[in-house]
């Protein structure tokens, strides 16, 4: 193969100056990042104002950094020179390709928005949690009310295509490219297939013994449990660790320094494991980030539906699969005695599968966390195209919980206080969930068929050769694609909802004997 | 009293403004500090690299808005109206004269110079934590010569007076108006008399037993006693936080955001509680500064040796007083049992004041102490004025130990790699902690004059006065004094050597029969 001629010098110039200008942004948003981690983890109650002061400070000159119109020069002198940008899967376009996504984005804003966003957000963040201790929506309503307001003002900023409305502007930070019409048209057929599925299960005569999840088991031993797997499974503590925090996520400054939360209770191990393979899913992603792109597009992660789909598939693929648990029984004995072990191994198996509708999205299980999806997305689009007033929220989730799920939702701290995103200013970003459980599937069945024996390895305690996969066909290539294209890169096709359906029904018939 | 006619228009508005810009630097700050405690508690090891260019990064814009030519401009605008500079000790002339000082030396400091020193110190110190762990010099060695030789640059850029040197220019970040000829003259006669009362202990055929630091206590217990114990003496854990580090430190954001760590060793409680109180003094000194005023010089505090007198006071005239004991001996029962109550309070008490010359300035009993301190600030002196070179450092630390304590230093761990100061890149610092000393017992001899019972107060766990007293004498005036006229305005007297001296003969002598 003929070598391609050098780029010209101006643009490879340009192009050098523009990565320095793009890495000084990322830096200060690392800064950002420390101090959100800090906040979750480790900041005395009363430190919260200061900390609204120091992120609204690091938001604003963020902004400054990511909008000097040096940077827009930088662009149109690389875009200009079509020998440069002819390859658009090479390192350089797709920088020059994304940072261009994000500067015509950033350069709409005032910087006034963004400084206000900031520190409502981190007030509103707190506030939040008050009210959720106290289940008292009323607390926390002025803060919503005014954190809508706000993403209206930002999505107005943003612009939306023809057809499509305000929440569009907004899901673009979360996963460039799709609108609530994309994400509606999945959800719908998706959600008649899952009712089913789900009223097929619950109306069963058979069900899996719940008592594995009702033994209580030390905290500190379920700690040193949740930890010894999440290693196991392949997430490096040298350039990480783990925490506790009201709501489980990962965090980091950098591939080297990547952070996980997570959160214990007494009786129900499975939930401190299942976030704790879910956030290292999402730790393994970043950690396989490639070191020499760290600070560019090259080196971040493609959208939250293609990093969700890597924590679901630890969480889930892995996580809840028969090959796992005959390596994690023996463990369990190891860590908590023959009280857990005598449960049996396919009361165990069957207690980490069972289905059953709940309140709580991030306790649900595979087959209903999807209509806990729905819900949100739902009511946020309402919220935001203005459909749906603030003080009427807590009625309408309500309602909707009764009608996908039958439940009737004693209060809001069970209810729609539960989460943490709409309270840090994330309106737009529910549906990645979903879509991450889509993808997690459908890359699941790709990385099966070229490794038939993955359950084995399981077994056998092997995870690295999924780890590495995943680095190969995802991690490495950073933006290099956007989220549909690589899913066809990877499984050769674009999403669909049948790997999902296959994975949960393969599953469950034999459990719930369908 | 008629109130004085109101400033100038003009100046106030300047006023305004300046405080504005100089509170932004300070947050950007706290951000900065906020990086450092993550560093040394939670950061992933491989992370280092990663926050020494976040570290940079923030010194470089802290250093741009800190000098930003407009605060020149203001700082002349408020200065050229003498009726608004016209009370020194007001709150607005204490801000000018203070943010003055500052910015006559950050605008000698090119930025280059900055960033480098924040780069450099966040990677020194971490190869420092390294050589220490395998007691290697030579680890260490090119680090301190590049740090060496940054302060020496340092120190040109600032100058020093016609009979001074280069050190003076850089003690002036830490005890401002200190120069090495001011130390000498206090340490010189200090260090004789000092070498005297050693001798007469060391040499006396009575010491109290050391029974008591030789009992193993599990270290969480251990934890819980030090965090109830501070916490009764006053440091809020609701603005605060406690943690491990290798070396202990008092950091944080805001009098709202004060995070201590210590440290534990099994069979040696003592040192986990001095550590804990002495971090805890510093951070009453935090939570004590004025809320309305953090982020300007009057919600600052005064200088290293200020600080220090406050940690001093609460970890020694406080921790090992008698009074304190006869509180805190019935609470050692309550957390570690019989094991440790059968050895009698006198032989505890005895045991919290052991003189015994040793390695490790920071186990160090408070006689001997101040011989810790010497050593090192006739090495940074004589490093930075060139008349030492640094890989003759370690033999030279050796000489002075043997000399001035009587001790043949085994290893670099337990000499000259012990202390984190020169590996942050900080010179100057040291004698500071010998400054705090003796301010501790000038300004502790002052509040026993004015709460004659301070001791019976201590007896019933009462620790508010005292407290309080520190709160309104000290800390509520952040910087309106400088550390001199603070002590005058205390105490009524300049600092002298007599008040240390005597508090060491009063206790040392019945416990040691002199």
């Amino acid at each position: 193969m003929a070598p391609s001629a050098p780029p010209t010098t101006s643009s490879a110039t340009a192009y050098d100056e523009l990565i320095v200008l793009v890495k000084q942004a990322s830096l200060l948003e690392s800064t950002s990042y420390l101090l959100g981690w800090d906040q979750e983890t480790m900041m005395p109650p009363r430190g919260v104002e200061h900390r609204s002061r120091q992120q609204a400070q690091l938001a604003s000159i963020h902004h400054r950094l990511a909008t000097d119109p040096r940077v827009g020069d930088l662009l149109a002198a690389c875009e200009s020179d079509q020998q440069f940008m002819a390859d658009p899967a090479a390192v350089a376009a797709v920088n020059v390709r994304e940072v261009r996504r994000r500067y015509d984005r950033y350069t709409k804003l005032p910087t006034e928005l963004v400084e206000e966003l900031a520190q409502v957000s981190t007030l509103a963040h707190h506030q939040w949690a008050e009210a959720r201790k106290a289940s008292d929506f009323d607390r926390f309503r002025p803060w919503l009310e005014k954190i809508v307001e706000l993403n209206r003002r930002k999505a107005e900023c943003f612009g939306w295509g023809k057809d499509g409305e305000p929440w569009d502007a907004l899901a673009e930070d979360y996963e460039p490219g799709c609108t609530a019409a994309d994400v509606e048209a999945v959800f719908r057929p998706l959600r008649t297939r899952l009712q089913d599925l789900i009223t097929a299960v619950t109306t069963s005569s058979t069900r899996p013994p719940n008592a594995f999840n009702e033994i209580p088991l030390p905290i500190d031993r379920q700690e040193a449990f949740v930890r010894d797997v999440s290693r196991c499974i392949g997430f490096d503590y040298s350039r990480g660790r783990l925490d506790r925090s009201t709501h489980p996520f990962c965090s980091g400054t950098h591939c080297h320094d990547v952070r996980l939360t997570t959160r214990f209770q007494e009786a129900f191990v499975n939930d401190a494991l299942g976030s704790t393979m879910h956030e290292a899913g999402h730790g393994i992603y970043e950690q396989g980030l490639l070191e020499e792109h760290i600070g560019t597009p090259m080196g971040s992660a493609v959208s939250l539906g293609i990093h969700e789909s890597q924590s679901r598939m630890w969480e889930n693929q892995v996580g809840r699969s028969r090959g796992f648990w005959r390596w994690c029984f023996p463990k369990l004995g190891e860590y908590f005695g023959d009280s857990v072990t005598s449960v049996g191994f396919d009361d165990v198996y069957g207690a980490v599968n069972i289905i059953k509708p709940d309140f709580i999205r991030v306790e649900a299980d595979e087959l209903t966390y999807n209509m806990h999806i729905m819900v949100r997305f739902e009511i946020e689009r309402a919220m935001i195209s203005g459909d749906l007033a603030v003080p009427d929220m807590p009625a309408v989730w309500n309602l909707k919980y009764k009608d996908y799920l039958g439940l009737d939702v004693p209060d809001d701290r069970r209810g729609c206080l539960q989460d943490i995103h709409w309270s840090s200013g994330s309106i737009g970003y529910f549906p990645t969930y979903t879509l991450g459980n889509l993808y997690a599937a459908q890359f699941f069945e790709t990385a099966l068929d070229a490794m038939p024996d993955l359950y084995e390895q399981f077994e056998r305690g092997e995870f690295a050769n999924l780890k590495q996969w995943l680095n190969e066909k995802i991690h490495a290539h950073g933006e290099r694609y956007g989220a549909s294209e690589l899913c066809r890169h990877v499984t050769g096709k674009p999403l669909t909802a049948d790997p999902l359906l296959r994975h949960l029904e393969q599953k469950l018939k034999p459990l719930y004997d369908l």
